[in-house]
């Protein structure tokens, strides 16, 4: 069963607000087991919501139109279903009186505007409003059906989990499942992840239709996600198949796995450090807060985090971390600073950084390279080398991630 | 002239991320002055893309396609384009020398599968890329044209500005310009903003089509904007309005704004601080690192940004800071710790922080309570009380955003 989704609003062209309704239509057909080959989004004028929805429905099977159903003349979703399905309007007596009952409720007179809004394509059925003045309309079209829903978010998921979903699934009579899951990795690039993992990606192709696909999203503050989707008959042989995927990716990525779904590298190294009963302090030059700022946002990071020091001018880093006069962008920088941060705020483990942002060089160095210092107890504090290339922002948050995963690395290894 | 977008990714068809890139395609496709009627979302499908592609080149001028440029096998927007222009690809040595010249700087090596970043249709000229390794692609389709850029949204936006901008408005041919300017205020909400403009909004109004709009934008981290956006037939006369309109704008709005366009409050404390000759500390507790990252986040930072102190655990408050024992959400923490940050770090100037970011209770006080003490030379060290509501992470950008806003409202009392 094949579904597309058409969303209705001069607004979404103009890029005044972003088109969220689809995401979450297609985010629900897609939990259902149900195909979305393609999404529109028309401005709000007659001929081209009728030619988006005709297209539509040459190349799917049903059509869900999201906005252009409330009271003002600019919302023109119900004529143009109606010239679509070849009917005229007729105002239905039971969503009138669904509409006076909600004016009574709020103690207000109805606008003579909204009366529209009880005007519905003579053949369609009604998804009854439940929290705003609009009706969704189940409108067939011969074999096939265009549902149409407000704008309004919530009004919108509201009919979508009790009528439209339902309806598509009695229609189509598959009780399929589609899942996914996301491995978050770091510290390997998006095509060397997609070489290692491709004798995966060719077994399943042999697979054939309906075998699990794997996709990769790379993000430099986050490193890369393999997206592993399955779908399946029902709920526990889709997890099942996860499960099995998820290992296999796993297995061949090893490591540079940090963690699935919602985790974060900073929710992964939080976990370890509280597995091991360690604090965290953190000495910050060029990321300068960056660091500290993504661990404080982790929920729980009080357990561990104890603060740390932004030491942006060289003379905190002299003074207060005790790094020795010289040059501040190099590998024994990195080790005092560190070193200092353990002792001056009490932690037990710490990471810091220093680096060029840009968009000057620093001590003749160009933007992007950097010294990320690790110290954890009973082992040397090592200092690491790295260069990013970009803007000021993404070379700090490049790094940010780097000295992470660092510290992550090194726990691991103890 | 009429330009569409193609979005391109399974991912936006499994609602698995929000199509946030049509929305700011088209937001600047209106701001030039460019029409847009359709929007199409499709996956990663040989032929469902050329199909997207040859139905939007079938009602629109232009077309701009974003993503499916990576360098792994589900990136096939290349060659979808090739089809629609019915030639082939071909390996590019000037977008083969750049990939080149990227993982070099990176000092990695380059994965075999990044090659193809380098294939381009033959006719295609290239949009050089600057953070990312895939080039975008000008590709003209008879007296039409399609513009291939990849889905990373700082990517996508720097080749939006920069060639096909440019490149659609040479074309268009039309001699009216569109110019906006952002008016950047903060502590006052939206809709007393709103009041405030509405005899200014009515006037405009009043002048009739062709007069400058006023737009309202709201973020928590930056506060509200205020976008005039002037259509004229010349550049000066442009400017002109512009600056007419900005200046009635300034009279009603007055100190709340803290600057225009691309400056932000951070940038205009750097400037107050310059002026005066003074440096600047900071301490965090609950925000953590992030009002120090956003301080560093401004090029030139280094001129009056020492560093700061994140003092998550109490300890570190009592021990480095010198705040007495006791409850640290209190005014009197906030005041011992930006006294200890000016002292700590040798500065003028400091900014302290200490709050609950949630989503538990601390020292009994409900998340969204927090503390903001501001010092500066001479006077006494003063601190406020704040609320806010919502998530841990907007709970923490707002009170950086008002932290910035109090040291900013004492420099100009000075």
């Amino acid at each position: 069963m094949r579904v597309e989704i058409v969303a209705v609003g001069t607004e979404l062209l103009l890029g005044q607000i972003v088109d969220t309704n689809s995401t979450v239509i297609a985010s629900e057909l897609a939990r259902c087991g149900l195909e979305c080959h393609f999404q529109t989004r028309v401005g709000d004028n007659h001929a081209r919501i009728v030619s988006a929805l005709e297209l539509a429905l040459g190349r799917a099977d049903a059509v869900i139109v999201c906005g252009g159903l409330g009271p003002t003349q600019d919302d023109i979703t119900r004529e143009a279903v109606a010239a679509v399905m070849g009917v005229e309007l007729r105002r239905d007596p039971v969503a009138l009186a669904a509409l006076y009952e909600i004016f009574t409720a709020r103690a207000i007179e109805m606008p003579a505007s909204n009366l529209r809004q009880a005007d519905v394509p003579d053949g369609a059925s009604l998804i009854r409003q439940r929290s705003g003045t609009a009706p969704g309309l189940i409108c067939p079209v011969g074999t096939q059906v265009i549902y149409a829903v407000p704008g309004v978010p919530e009004e919108m998921a509201e009919m979508l989990a009790e009528a439209i979903l339902p309806d598509l699934q009695a229609r189509s009579g598959a009780p399929a499942v589609i899942r996914s899951r996301s491995i978050r990795t770091v510290g390997i690039s998006e095509s060397k992840l997609a070489e290692l993992v491709t004798p995966r990606l060719e077994a399943l192709d042999r697979e054939g239709p309906g075998a699990p696909t794997i996709a990769f999203l790379a993000s430099f503050s986050e490193g890369v996600t393999v997206r592993i989707t399955v779908k399946s008959s029902d709920e526990a042989s889709a997890s099942r198949r996860l499960g099995e995927e998820e290992a296999a990716v796993r297995r061949i990525v090893g490591a540079a796995v940090y963690g699935t779904d919602g985790e974060t590298i900073e929710s992964a190294v939080g976990a370890l450090l509280v597995a091991r009963g360690l604090t965290l302090a953190v000495a910050e030059s060029f990321t300068g807060g960056l660091l500290a700022s993504r661990i404080v946002a982790t929920p729980g990071a009080s357990a561990y985090f104890r603060g740390g020091i932004v030491a942006y001018d060289s003379e905190v880093k002299f003074s207060l971390l005790g790094v020795e006069r010289g040059p501040v962008v190099s590998a024994e920088a990195a080790v005092a600073m560190a070193d200092g941060a353990c002792k001056l705020l009490g932690a037990d483990v710490a990471i810091a950084t220093t680096g060029v942002a840009g968009p000057e060089r620093q001590e003749d160095r160009p933007p992007g390279t950097a010294f990320i210092a690790t110290s954890v107890p009973g082992g040397p504090t090592i200092a690491t080398a790295m260069r990013a290339s970009g803007s000021r922002s993404r070379i700090r948050e490049y790094a940010a991630l780097r000295a992470m995963n660092l510290l992550r690395t090194r726990l691991l290894a103890e």
